[in-house]
């Protein structure tokens, strides 16, 4: 990849493939004006190209826009003073990003021993003297390539059976599924001739905003095929609470049951038809997915896992038949479901901790989950203790004014020029900005605290005299992007109800990090490695998110971002049956706290409504950075 | 029962429930002339009753007609010479009939432990500090009253679950399904409240003609109701050759399933309805019949059981879950099939063998059930052989010209008077005799042969000159009936080519019987007990059966008779899971021989197509009879 040496700063970066300037720029932690969000129309981002070649778009009176540049070699790009507003910004130190724990190849180790095996046999053909039933001839060969005598058989593989064996004299390909190695093998399948090279499987993450699928090769332990999609039950509400009203709708269950595994089903089908298969060569799917997302996709009564005391149907799903649930894959293939521990500790979680491997190693180790309900799990190989915190929906754009999910348009990275108090904005796809999203707003809050323009309650400074900072109709509040320059038309605002909500949400996570550890007899500065899981964790900057509190003050290099852990161990589970085998065990591992029962997690909460936490000695390098700045 | 004494024989014996006095003069072996099977028409049964009671039909010239009239109290009948023709037949010894096995107590030992138990639970309800799910909840409480920890769960059951658990305060019941005391248990249902006091299972014994059906109550171990009805495929073929041949058609496998289906759902219908219950209640079927039933009625391709070399598509059978083939009992309700052994040793014999218990005792057993294809069994508790022999379809009536099923107006007993050569007939139902059924031809041939009409060899004597031995269209014959009193106008006729074809039906038996014991080293005079199995074996006549060399001439005390043995093993197995695991280990004890491989069976086939044999050394009763005659 080509390097980027932004000047006057003389700072360096390694360009991401594709990565516009500007967003380097931001990742370098280089202030270059962008109040479009990156969409090209208000040419205040110019760069000038001092050496190397870049592709993009350059402006009448020179220079180009750096938010539709890219570099195709090495480049030296200088940002003039007009685009730098203050170069105080380039003498902060580069924002620490924590080292992703795949890259690092520090994920779960496994061997690849997959849930389905496919096996080709050449079956000696009946005489009179060895008449045996066409399954019985079957069940025999597997013994000898060492298959334990006592497996399940599929009673669906009958019909087919005899045509299966004679269609190539006797040679056919079985199809096994076995979910544990110490448990029972299933045969499920019989083709004529030899198995394909390939024994496809799917893996998904049941989101309830987005559903990821990836297309894997058992025989190879490769991912042929990855693709998202919003989860289409957002149409019938936000988030987990509307979707289990609307449930209890009159047909209302059936429906959301309906439009996630179609959601799936087209999944499915794209991934294959990407690499030129049928979605009836699929011989498995593994899911993970949130409690309430698991009860959807069985359609399971979820009333129950919001009402106290909180109880799910079911946590541990036995293998089901995906046809029962209409999925188009191949006859007789099963699907196996992460298990859940509780109402909202739920088998995504379980997936993430499998998939990061921490439940089979020393260190004490936080996994953290940042949503709608924040999802903590701590522990090590030797225990694991978990708990939900009602964060509310504020991190992912909701009871923000101007909030909105991470889509196209939405205001994503954020950054506020300390001395002209102007902000820096990027959005999703470069477009004119029309909202922001989660990044964006923990961002901001954390410019607008660093830069003093809130105080640690969040208040804002009612003394600053800037055009941004304004008195509006619902109080106090910052003006991110004007009306002129967004997509909407209206001033794009953030304002102290916004932050209060924040606030609210961050120490909701806080709190519940500490009372979960205290429910165990540990602290926080025990904690040697903190796991970031989910989308949300993988845009999140590391600093902002410890600077407002909602991540606790620890050495930098504990962190670890982990991304979709729960599609990551629903994949490493197909994999592996050893992997599969173990989500049951973690899951009856993990202890559950309800938070809410403990008397104090309320005193922790109301501790962690500042910025970043009542007690400024839990967050040494912020009250560092505090101090200085003073 | 009242008893009846026949003058001037002095013949008693105890009249069953209902019987005629002329049915009970069959039974006793006094003559009575019946020409018109006891439809009361032709009058020539004409009796005198000297003391006690009776209901029926008085003659205008006195007397009763025995065929219509009932004994309601012990009575004394005399037999006038018209109606008598000849005393000889009172002189002849009584028929020795086969005790019946089950009435002796011999049948299998079995310990009410069924294969579906239900369960009255008192859970806990859930609080905050116990809000485990739904389903672990529920699984906790059977740990605690004693099933395993792993048991199986139908995913089925978890939709309904949480409704199930709330009706009633988390009292509800259960219901497991375990078809082997060593195996994994299946949660396959979940209700509100106590069970009821009933467990309803079906036995159901698929036969290629009849379908049997019983319904069971699993908690006292009763029969509740039995129904039967004709296999309705018999539409499609009478015989297994003639359906598989159907079944090749564009959708004829279809629609034998199809109709086998119904009328099994119609028969849990009336069974159910009987005592005032649902279909819905019904929690287990358990299935016995022969290999191609078992296939059709799992729709499995029947091509290649009459194929050469004969192989079915599976002989053992997991349990089934009821819904998968339609069938209208609980949701979840699973099915056992009593295992085959190869094409023509199907699960009713298997089934057969268990409800027999000849496989857990110390005596050498030959097992034998007469049909189309008569099925052989010979061993004990170390060891069972078995073998099929295509018999043909004589014996149930088929190429024999006035040959018919066992239906009403079909002739079931027939008596030759020994002087002046006339025929008792009896019809099933007394009604007007349509044709001659298996027990009726069997009865018939060893008449003949008894007395001197026909000859070893199967043809009739030349030399006599009676009415009813003539030469008609086909050969020579014996008119059994005259048209003037049959059902159809025309004469009833036993030709020598129906005896032909029954002398290779009887003979294909016996040889069957020899090459099996020979192949195991022993000869037929070491054969401790022979049971006779099916509903042909209950209409046999024993003297007549060992007569024309259809059963071996051992001594009288070793024959029993055990019915429908393969619906008796099907109730058993529903009773007790042991007995239901026992089908998989008796289907793979026993060693099956393809009697058309070996080449001893084509001699012996050939030696015994005289009457009884060629050696008639083997026969010593007949042969002392016969010298006895000449």
């Amino acid at each position: 990849m080509p390097r980027i040496i932004f000047l006057p700063a003389q700072v360096e970066i390694e360009a991401q493939p594709e990565e516009t300037i500007i967003r380097a720029a931001m990742r370098a932690g280089v202030h270059i004006n962008a109040s479009c969000g990156g969409a090209g129309v208000c040419g205040k981002c110019r760069v000038f190209v001092e050496s190397g070649e870049v592709e993009g778009e350059s402006l009448p009176e020179g220079g180009y826009k750096a938010c539709v540049t890219i570099p195709r070699t090495d480049v030296t790009v200088r940002v003039p003073v007009e685009s730098q507003m203050d170069r105080r910004a380039l003498e902060r130190p580069m924002k620490k990003t924590a080292v992703s724990w795949i890259k690092e190849g520090q994920a779960l180790k496994w061997q690849l021993d997959p849930v389905v095996y496919q096996y080709h046999l050449v079956l000696p053909e009946p005489t009179l003297a060895d008449n045996a039933s066409d399954l019985s001839r079957l069940l025999r060969e597997l013994v000898k390539i060492g298959q334990k005598e006592d497996i399940d058989v599929d009673t669906g593989v009958l019909k087919n059976l005899p045509y299966a064996l004679r269609k190539e004299g006797f040679k056919c390909s079985v199809s096994l599924f076995q979910p544990d190695p110490e448990g029972r093998s299933l045969l499920f399948g019989v083709q004529p001739g030899a198995p394909p090279k390939e024994i496809l499987a799917v893996a998904i993450d049941i989101g309830t905003t987005t559903v990821c699928g990836e297309l894997l090769d058992l025989a190879s332990g490769k991912v042929l095929a990855s693709l998202s999609d919003y989860n289409p039950q957002v149409s019938y509400g936000e988030d987990i609470i509307s979707r289990i009203e609307f449930a209890r709708r009159e047909g209302g269950l059936r429906l959301l049951h309906q439009r996630i595994i179609e959601c799936i089903a087209r999944l499915i089908r794209e991934m294959t038809q990407k690499v030129g298969k049928d979605p009836s060569e699929v011989l498995l799917i593994s899911l993970a997915g949130n409690t309430t997302m698991s009860h959807f996709f069985l359609e399971l009564e979820p009333r129950w896992l919001r009402e106290a005391p909180y109880v799910p149907v079911a946590t541990i799903i036995p293998p089901v038949r995906a046809r029962e649930v209409d999925l188009p894959v191949a006859e007789g293939a099963r699907m196996i479901l992460a298990p859940s521990v509780a109402s909202y500790v739920g088998g995504d979680i379980v997936s993430g901790v499998v998939a990061s491997g921490m439940y089979r190693e020393e260190p004490l180790t936080l996994f953290i989950d940042i949503g709608t309900n924040g999802e903590i799990v701590v522990g090590n190989r030797d225990w694991l203790a978990c708990a939900a915190c009602s964060a509310g929906p504020a991190f992912e754009g909701g009871g923000i004014k101007h909030g909105m999910r991470a889509t196209t348009g939405a205001i994503e990275a954020v950054h506020i020029d300390p001395v002209s108090l102007e902000p820096m904005v990027l959005t999703i796809g470069g477009r004119r900005p029309k909202g922001i999203c989660g990044s964006g707003i923990i961002a901001l809050l954390a410019n607008l605290f660093t830069e003093g323009i809130i105080d640690r309650q969040g208040k804002f400074n009612r003394g600053l005299s800037h055009p941004r900072v304004r008195e509006g109709r619902d109080g106090w509040e910052y003006v991110l992007v004007w009306a002129q320059e967004s997509a909407t038309g209206e001033d794009i605002v953030f304002t102290e109800a916004d932050i209060d909500n924040l606030i609210r949400a961050k120490g909701a996570m806080y709190a519940g990090y500490l009372t979960l550890l205290e429910s165990v007899g540990l602290s926080i500065e025990m904690v040697e490695r903190v796991l970031l899981a989910g989308n949300f964790g993988s845009y999140l900057d590391l600093e902002q998110a410890i600077t407002i509190g909602l991540l606790p003050d620890l050495p930098r290099d504990r962190f670890f971002f982990i991304g979709n852990s729960s599609l990551l161990g629903a994949r490493f589970a197909a994999f592996s049956k050893e992997v599969a085998a173990d989500m049951k065990r973690v899951a009856q591992m993990m202890t559950n706290f309800e938070l809410s029962e403990n008397p104090s997690f309320m005193d922790h909460y109301v501790s962690s409504l500042f910025l970043p936490h009542t007690d400024l000695n839990l967050f040494p390098s912020v009250k560092e950075r505090l101090e200085a700045a003073a």
